[in-house]
């Protein structure tokens, strides 16, 4: 099996335009075998409509099913969109459950009830049930490929059951046991379970205390629980106990993956269910709030200025400079606050154990303020030939870069507690105190000691 | 089982101070039994060095294994130091390997040779052999708890094997095929071995294309290539094909939230090294030279402005309004530049599917500098009462919101084609775009129509 790359990419293109250019059901068998399912997702993603439509009706289903499921959520929808209802529901047969709820979902309305109803009735139920739930809770990314035992099954039949059932499900290191009344009372290892005598019963080798969520769950939390335990699956369960499907590794993967893009984007303002190819009108519908939000804080800054727009006319200079000194506040206070909101990311933080890093910060501040101060300092005097200036410019700097500190520090800390995310929201609270104190510290000593600057 | 949470912490923590005042080791052996190793590593993290030295006494070396594997690199550290080197070695008899190299790469050199020197030679081998691989190679992380069987095993034979090895292997889902040589000649999945016939050979069931890498490729691809095909773990091959272990996909998990963390802070110009709790010095050392590099694009903002002092002079109210200008340019930027980000760090990029998003985003920059220019421009012309300055700030956001969608978009771009990773450092290029030629469009029209804002 060949790994799709840079290099080969454009190769596999190529072929499998001309495949589809032949209509040649055998080179195309031959070409999906070669490479790995989500490889072949990548090269068809590249194809244009006409031609997936063509490639879509030489494929079999179980192929189509495999395709799907490697497919992002748009390319998914296209591929639904060129088969009919009949050879839908012959692919769905091959799919996940998870992943069928998954495409349903970004279906239009109609189609969905169209497909939805023409399913067979055990189907249909787990189905609309599993719609139910928030696309970003547990329930919503939840498989139902698991192996539940009963309890009172002898290991020999387990196993029998296992090889049966193992093929079609993806988990199959852990296995899950449920009484009568399939409500969810441990788990086995399956290494213990082959390990274990063949007239024993499961509820002997399990272990009843097993980490399992509701289905109502945000997604991330179970993410969280899944790496920290190490767990393979973690199963979620009704109130009364009932399992109703588990969540997998690599689901857990594609959720740290996905928060994680989100985090990145909302840090600058951008709404998570913006891309790159968003329609314009959708784009500015996303943006325009927070760029309005930042107005506000330009406006407190430039507020700031105008107070001291007499001290500006009389040594105009400062205007040059005061952008130096609000800026490097900006920075400082950044790197501050990435520190804290990644320690609150992964940990708890008290108050009592932040005493002593908040002090390290304010003389960081000091330090790194005199430092950049300095050199700041020197250049303004060479080039403005009074050395208040620079004095001014090497106090102004230290104080804003430890503004940038306690500001760095303590807003991350104050979202956090108020369980509002500080990822999202700190940098705006941050840059504003940098921005209007630094102007507020540079133009006040200006002003201070005009008789010196004129 | 319990869960550790905000609720039950201090109720954990304060029982085991309890058990170890008293030295009550069957309470400890009780208290170890209700936790989750993961939550009894969070509880410990919080004794102070005396209370964790007296407890290290009590606990037997099985618990203070699993106790080091769940803990963070330094509190490890802290443990093994209280350990003298013969209860050491008994803990690692229970450790992962890849846990106890981890653990010795952090010892002071000293301490790790003696350590080794009492190793038996077999292991002293394996040991300093994964030591000798970079922190963050797959060879850094790898584990050496897998399954490999002969290819010319039976089935039988091979389940036997697999029940004995089993109970010590990180992953059983899928069993490694090997040759005489030891040579990676495929892997197979345990359920299709379940369901085999029980004279079968390994051989004929195995798929021979199974996707290895070498170890020293970077962790964050080993990690990609798990995540993208789904994998529960990826074997380690030498170039001569020999297998040397798996990483597996609980690592994997550990990789992408590393490098997730380190993104998040280089972004802001904070080293990975760095936490709340590093030392003054490494810190100034850490974040002062990311600092000094800020100097120089705010010195080329500031250099900007000093072109038009002469304006500034006649006019001073522009130095109050220019920040506003300058800064929403940025704010722009950066909702650009986190989408194009995002985009590259999923997925490669022609610039043929390029053009249509980047003249949306020039697109965007128009109706988003309309909208806050005239907003802005209102705001100015109340308050300064000259209706061409506010027609000037309009104009002026328009054109730095479109340099800011010009430069969020490009730079990204180039410096993925350049081989830089585009979330440490696009943000730097495309904020000093923003200042200096927000600046110089504002103010350079100001210029321009002098004679109608006196």
């Amino acid at each position: 099996m060949n790994i799709l790359n840079d290099s080969n990419e454009n190769l596999y293109i190529e072929k499998i335009t001309e495949i589809i250019e032949k209509q040649d059901i055998l080179a195309l068998r031959k070409y999906m075998e070669e490479l790995e399912p989500a490889d072949v997702a990548e090269v068809v993603e590249e194809l244009d409509e006409e031609l997936l439509h063509e490639l879509t009706e030489l494929m079999d289903e179980d192929d189509l099913a495999s395709l799907m499921e490697e497919s992002d959520d748009k390319m998914r929808i296209q591929i639904a969109k060129s088969l009919n209802n009949q050879r839908l529901l012959v692919a769905f047969q091959y799919m996940q459950k998870d992943d069928i709820v998954d495409m349903l979902g970004d279906f239009p309305i109609g189609r969905r009830k169209e497909v939805i109803n023409l399913m067979k009735a055990d189907e249909r139920k787990i189905i609309t049930t599993m719609l139910e739930y928030p696309e970003d809770s547990a329930g919503g990314i939840m498989s139902t490929a698991y192996i539940a035992l009963k309890e009172d099954l002898n290991i020999a039949k387990g196993l029998e059951k296992i090889r049966e059932i193992g093929p079609k499900t993806e988990v199959i290191e852990t296995i899950y046991v449920i009484n009568d009344r399939r409500e969810l009372v441990g788990c086995v290892d399956l290494r213990k379970l082959l390990a274990a005598k063949r007239d024993d019963k499961i509820s002997d080798i399990m272990d009843a205390h097993c980490i399992s969520i509701e289905p109502e769950t945000d997604q991330e939390e179970a993410a969280n629980l899944v790496s920290k335990y190490d767990l393979n699956a973690i199963p979620v369960v009704s109130k009364s106990k009932q399992i109703l499907g588990i969540i997998t590794v690599d689901d857990v993967i594609d959720v740290i993956v996905e928060e994680y893009n989100e985090d990145m984007l909302q840090m600058a303002g951008v709404s998570k269910e913006e891309s790159l190819d968003s329609r314009l009108g959708s784009s500015i519908r996303m943006r325009l709030p927070w760029l309005l939000v930042n107005l506000i804080t330009a406006f407190l800054a430039s507020f700031t200025v105008k107070l001291f727009e007499s001290t500006i006319e009389q040594v105009v200079s400062l205007s040059a400079i005061m952008t130096i000194v609000s800026g490097m506040g900006g920075n400082a206070g950044s790197q501050t606050m990435s520190i804290m909101v990644r320690q609150l990311a992964t940990d708890k933080l008290k108050w009592s154990k932040c005493v002593k890093p908040f002090l390290k910060e304010l003389l960081l501040g000091v330090v790194n303020g005199a430092a950049t101060g300095l050199v700041t300092g020197i250049i303004v005097y060479f080039m403005y030939g009074n050395i208040y200036l620079g004095l001014i410019v090497l106090i102004a700097m230290i104080g804003n870069l430890v503004i940038a500190g306690i500001f760095g520090f303590l807003v991350p800390y104050v979202l956090d507690k108020f369980h509002a995310d500080p990822a999202v929201s700190s940098s705006i609270f941050v840059t504003t105190a940098t921005d209007v104190l630094g102007f507020f510290i540079f133009l006040g000593l200006a002003r201070l000691f005009l008789q010196l600057l004129i």
